[in-house]
């Protein structure tokens, strides 16, 4: 039953309030052996991190990675390594203001998860969004960095490619630039302009949704599973649970529905090491399964729900009110959700390279 | 593990290929006591049969249900019902003409699942596509027909809303007008140009794709779960799940990424029975728990691979060659694609629906 | 969710009443190009058949199995083998005699699953016990016979050693002896006597109860996880899932009570290919895991619950009356548990190679 | 996948060695609005807690639990209750005394899993039995006391029952009892000659085994489910999962085997409130679901490895060697285990209740 659990093999179950006293996961089906360390999780967790420029919320967590246990010292090399058993990690809350709770307690905030939460449990944790805040993808952030390290040979990387209407230009696409900018943005161009646009949009107290590309590079043909457990299938979910989401694609995406068939025809040419695809229309993935080509993946996040405009709600005695929703707030979480992004890709691969190494005895496919 | 199973609570297991004697899919978990026939289960079944327009394949497969196990005749009605154990479903495959299978043996269809089964495998049922063909996705109606039954009150329609470029107008929606064209469309003046259009793609031996819109109607608030058990993922899984989707969307989809916060808040006012939203930009699911406002899924269905005009691509030698996928397939994949997601739409609402009366005790939400 | 399927990597689905058109299995996530035939699967089911002797029902049920998918046949040696797709196996019901049900359907059976199902599930398919007949067994027996497939290696038996007060004597213990009586008994002697004790129950319209010992040699050691996915924890499972079944025991089981730290340990002594032991007290699993040496499993089948001596019970409307189970009944549904016991025990194993190949990338223990 | 992770709708995932920093478990799935405290937690742990008297290890763990999430003040009474989301329990581990593990580093200890991990793994905290630590068992006993919290209105009580080879007499079975002597033990009389009799054992450097039986009294008729999901192969799996654990036992358990089938049958006679039985060797079971009587489940633990007495056994090297396992064992672990299979009991059950309110939309059976 899957609620906070995420994957099959390599499987990890995620906990914990932005208010409470920490939050943590605990990734299980880890195969024995692999490389990991507090400051190889903590790398990632610094790209995820708030208050890293004017354009995400100025909240201060430090964020700092407990490794609890399914590590020890390896006595061959000194390296702290998995033992197979379960690895719990536990970041501490540290920002945990005092404030005035009283607003949010008794009003719907509109396009929060408020109401439903309210609706499904009867009870709600109404600090800081409780279960519902983006807080919580800290946790898959330092999942997704113990599954990188189990996809040796497997390269993922996530750009920011549309801010509002303003999508990059791909003729100017350079991974190296997602360092550069505080977008994750692979376009030098692109990000420079978004920063005027982006404080436009944080000055009107209002925010912008966003679209992020994750491309993993180096994934073999023969990942995932007829029919139910496709790649894809995983992947759609993966995205689909960040916060926020609203659409996930895969290659060509929705934008599939305007092709013909002979546009979209990856057509294949025999090659060095067995056949290779001409184009990737595809996104690495054919009937669920990795083609060998990148896997190419995109998901649009709304515009922050938090936004400094009054509106129009209700209080939880349902009757009529207005709320403007204070605080430190990103204008655009889907700046955020490039790490996040990379790292759902990690863990959904992980599982998959665990799930298809036990059904056939191999790491990737059959070869030529 | 999830293979060929979907769902947690109410779930499903399909299985057989294209060319084998049956196909067939078991569904457990279902609540005992709901009134099912094989009649019912037939008229969704039909709706996704081939050869119902020159706009699908000319394949011709009776597609008749046997129910196997899983109901008996409640005395009190005489009415065949569930008794809460498995339900097994095998439908016949009639239509296995023998033809030459030799090239399709040798060589990889560019878009086809072909290669990645080879090579994940090492072994490929070729004929027909083997458990890759969209044949598979009868059992998923069949499914669905059960689960439907199981949500009282709620009703699920889908329509095609795109075909190529040519999108309907919504001003001319009509629930109606579905049974009314081969497209399934709610767009009568939409449809008629489309028939135009797709003739022209058929006899120039191409193929199109296609954007299918599901609406759920009637679902209360409180069904779905955080994190990775939300609404919102199971059922990009679900969608994605289909042959040849390559993209989901709830709601304002990919298009949320243009929308600042102000335009995407669902505004809230009192109503007579609790809350009611003033917009359903979030397509029914916040936080991945239904409001009570429609569910509102679109995906994307590429071409159909299989075409008339020539492709490069490989022998299973790894040598260059060409291809033309003769054959009696669809222009447009898409169209079929219309009951197929409204089972899946069905499916994991079915599921989401116990599983949520399972943690909390209650059909929907607490209520006002 | 297990209601029906069991297993995680190496999973199967059964379904059907004993009653109905026909009973079935689903194996999912069975490795491919696995040879596999309805000989070598008929061969098990064989063993479990009913009316193999006085000792068993007399009903006749043909048991055979049909193959209708997963399978493709291999062009380079002409078997057939698994695609690593769903195998799809049906058996279909051909004994339904017309009978008279009144009695079952109106009143319910003392040791029987009649009351149980009635309160879970409000209706019941009161005709040869529905779901809970041990015609399911047959399906069980079939999914093993691929899991011995899977299995290169290791070698699965089982004897049954009590019925009713009378043990086997361990030194007469010899393997060849089960094919040669009719309760697939190791010791011969013991065989013997039984068949006049046995005799004697059957006259006096009585059954009784017995232990069943599997044992699988060749497991290596590595095999099994902690905590919760322990080889022990999920072979007490499968075992205890049979009809009738109620104790499990591995290596000395309930005696382990009886013994001292000092007898229990089982001592290690350095060999050619890494330790071995020099006991098995502890059945060949320890932590879980397999340790190398024979896995030992036994378990207890209660006697069969119809029986031809009047026992008190009350109708569907609470009503005090008497009942006599008429019918072909097995005097000792034991003996026909010795070959559903193997088919559990190689499920287990099967799926635990996966899972143990999945997560470590070896097929057993890292060796010496 | 099962690894670290019990249960279905009540599901909790274990975590955390006993020489690590702490151990814990996060419990998903649990139903909004239970009370829950630390108080009340602490009070089961209590009973597990080493060092209670000198029949247990002299370890000194203070086994504080901290509830790290899940919680939330309900102002409608003060009371802290689950909001639904997953909680998270955290246990210091406080007694870590430096020591010196060469000994257990290079030598496997006959009885224990270090062999087992060794191979499976390839690495082995080896540092107090790591994972294999009985200290895992606290994690369960902190879940089931949340589990106890869902089950309104059922009991569940344990006693030991057996120790080395004497056994209680039933004839002075009284639970009140079990909180008078350090053996958790019904019967007064025998807890008093147990002293003497486990005194002499661990004067010898000896342990010895034990056999413990657990009752959940006022569970309705209607819980569990065919086939692989039977309440008693649960049970099984929960039971078999402590550490130690070599056998289980449900109603008559093996004894079955001796019994015939009109002794064995349980006998029905109408009541006031439905039917009822005349005896309970089922143990509450029938078919795999709860008949409303208690149900009886009983578990036989080894003895601790970890004694006085030199062993052979080999290092890592595969050398010959012999070993005493110093430091503060108990000389029967069975003790603590009566505690634990209490919480396995609650936990299952609390599982098999959500189950079963989610399929059938009743808390317990149809009734009468």
């Amino acid at each position: 039953m899957s609620f906070n659990t995420f994957g099959q093999m390599f499987r990890f179950t995620t906990w914990g309030e932005s208010h409470g006293p920490a939050i943590g996961v605990v990734v299980d089906g880890c195969p024995p052996g692999i490389p990991i360390s507090a400051e190889l999780i903590q790398r990632d967790l610094e790209r995820r991190k708030p208050g890293q420029s004017r354009f995400t919320t100025q909240r201060r967590e430090e964020d700092l990675v407990n490794i609890l246990s399914g590590v020890f010292e390896d006595e061959a090399d000194g390296l702290l390594k998995t033992t197979g058993t379960p690895i719990s990690l536990l970041i501490e809350n540290t920002d945990q203001r005092s404030k005035d709770y009283s607003e949010i307690k008794d009003k719907f905030r509109p396009g929060h998860a408020d109401f439903t939460y309210q609706q499904k449990y009867g009870i709600r944790d109404y600090k800081g969004s409780g279960r519902a805040s983006a807080r919580e993808t800290a946790a898959r952030v330092a999942a997704g960095a113990i599954a990188r390290q189990v996809l040796a040979g497997v390269t993922i990387r996530a750009s920011l490619v549309q801010i509002g209407p303003h999508k990059i230009d791909y003729a100017n696409f350079d991974w190296a630039q997602t360092s550069e900018n505080p977008f994750f943005c692979a376009d030098a161009t692109a990000a420079a302009q978004w920063e005027t646009y982006l404080d436009g949009i944080r000055k009107d107290g209002n925010s912008v949704g966003a679209i992020i590309e994750v491309v993993a590079e180096g994934v073999p043909a023969g990942w995932g599973a007829p029919i139910y457990g496709k790649l894809s299938a995983d992947l759609a979910s993966a995205m689909m649970s960040i916060n926020a989401v609203k659409g996930v694609e895969i290659g060509e995406g929705m934008a599939s529905a305007m092709l013909t068939g002979t546009e979209n025809a990856d057509e294949m040419r025999s090659g060095n090491n067995g056949p290779r695809f001409k184009s990737n229309h595809a996104g690495g993935i054919l009937g669920g399964i990795s083609n060998g080509d990148p896997i190419v993946v995109r998901f649009a996040v709304k515009p922050t729900s938090s936004i400094l405009t009054p509106r129009e709600t209700v209080t939880i005695h349902n009757e009529d009110t207005e709320i403007i929703t204070k605080g430190r707030h990103d204008p655009c979480v889907g700046i955020r959700a490039v790490p996040i992004g990379e790292a759902m890709m990690a863990c959904v691969l992980a599982d998959h390279f665990l799930r298809h190494r036990g059904q056939t005895g191999r790491d990737g496919g059959v070869g030529f």
